[in-house]
């Protein structure tokens, strides 16, 4: 079973760039074309097809330029069974364009229910199609249950080959009451010891290119704390949000990155997907500006990347 | 709209006790005539009518005792698709039971990823049936994001008279590393912090009783730090797992209750439904089975509470 952290390596490189585009369901900010479907047959066959067909056109466009997508669990939830079908749909068609999926759906649990969240996004239990859960190539989770909620996901990196992105740093206004708070015992912030947990459980699972399958979440809204935490966790690949929409800057985000210009990937979410002027939008126009917004994503992490290079 | 912890309140009253039922899909753990349902039709119909109606076995015999039900979402994501239309059926027969339905998904992100979960779980957005989430009654939410995270859930206790629990000190065996972990300002637990975050939140979410729909979860593994954290947080109810199956007695549970009685309630999962002796049992003596456990768990908490008053 391949290494995630390879794999991941692999794509970065085939693909030149450390991209990942957020696949979000945002119904208020839709192009025309998929609200107007939506409305015209607002029956589970009509919604399922209508924002199915909106991630294939998204995937489609992005698949051949970008490292990997990160499909977002939430936005999809209210729309229960309808929603789920959706989420494979998002998957079958990026593995059917092999491209990796990063599975953003935060989930945290303990003993067997956090097993269970393991099966059904990493390692995929026994039993037929509809019962084997999502596949992802690898899932966001969160810590704050402790180690031995971690167990099992960290157990499906080897036994499925797969990834998880554990949460230690996050992009939004609020993360620093909970994770800046200093610890009596180092004088620290909470979210150093997240590293220190993350860099620890991933030692045993170290790719054959050096980095670990057992990874962090950085936001790139917060560049002193991801330089820091960069030295902390040095074999664990970051994944970055908090570019564009949130804030943060191509200059922010490299701060994720070793000096060899790997260990991280950047994702990005509205200002690729919602960055359409007029609603009305036709889908080829729409496909047009996704490539357009990507290709200037890409230029702009890539520019940053060779400027601290040179 | 009815304050969520005033609904509560009616629930314990009206039930004489403060126990709550977990439904757990453990299937490994089903009586023989549900695995032999499911394996006799592996098709999304059948898996839907047999687990379904296994928890329709369950929810029929404990509604007419119990103040909630609490559905785990976990162990049901692997069914993908079918998973969310069995999770549907629990939520819809546990309402025509009225009996007060605990959403266990411990879910948590930030900005709009945040929001869509308030509205899938809490606050149903308009929208064709399937489309309008699970409306349950209170879902449980991870804070470590950060207090802003969590003020799309406590906007919906007031606009849908929802509730939610914080995780505040889980019942796991590592949940010492990241919740106890004492902080530089106050030489106290990371637990207490946020604990203050509940109550405070909480302050402008009371009912006319006197307790919030702000809640938080305390697990019943940890009784001297449940001692603490219900004089840190005097309006909140508390959410006590780990009653039962994790190792947690009457007695460790009920330090969780305010001196007046109120202020928790305590879930049993396994305990209740996974304590038949043999596979094969039948339906009928099944449902006989889960009644005597919660009579039983009835009696060993309310009689625990009767000592302490005593």
């Amino acid at each position: 079973m391949t290494n995630f952290a390879d794999r991941l390596i692999t794509a970065i490189e085939a693909k030149q760039n450390p991209c990942v585009v957020g696949l979000d369901f945002h119904s208020a900010r839709l192009p025309a074309f998929v609200s107007d479907a939506m409305k015209a047959n607002p029956t589970p066959e009509g919604y399922r097809t209508a924002i199915s067909d909106y991630f294939r056109l998204i995937l489609d466009g992005v698949a051949p330029l970008v490292t990997a997508v990160k499909p977002q669990f939430s936005l999809l939830e209210s729309l229960t069974w309808v929603g789920a079908q959706i989420l494979i749909d998002i998957t079958d068609h990026a593995r059917s364009l092999d491209i990796l999926v990063i599975a953003d759906a935060k989930r945290g649990d303990i003993a067997s229910s956090a097993l269970g969240y393991a099966r059904a996004f990493l390692d995929p239990p026994d039993g037929p199609d509809f019962a084997r859960g999502y596949n992802a190539d690898c899932l966001t989770v969160n810590p704050f249950l402790g180690r031995d909620t971690l167990r099992p996901y960290v157990d499906a990196c080897d036994s499925a080959g797969k990834g998880i992105f554990v949460l230690v740093k996050t992009s939004n206004p609020g993360s620093g009451e909970t994770q800046d708070a200093l610890l009596a015992d180092s004088n620290r912030p909470v979210y150093t010891s997240y590293a220190r947990m993350v860099d620890e459980l991933g030692q045993s699972h170290i790719g054959d290119r050096g980095y670990s399958s057992v990874g962090a979440v950085v936001g790139a809204t917060y560049p002193q704390q991801a330089e820091e935490l960069r030295s902390l966790m040095p074999r664990a690949f970051i994944l970055v949000p908090g570019y564009g929409a949130q804030g943060g800057t191509a200059d922010d985000a490299i701060r994720c990155f070793n000096p060899d210009g790997l260990g991280a990937v950047v994702n990005a979410s509205r200002s690729i997907t919602c960055a359409f002027d007029a609603p009305d939008i036709s889908p080829t126009n729409y496909a047009a500006t996704i490539r357009d917004q990507t290709l200037r994503m890409i230029d702009d992490i890539n520019s940053a990347l060779a400027r601290r290079r040179s």
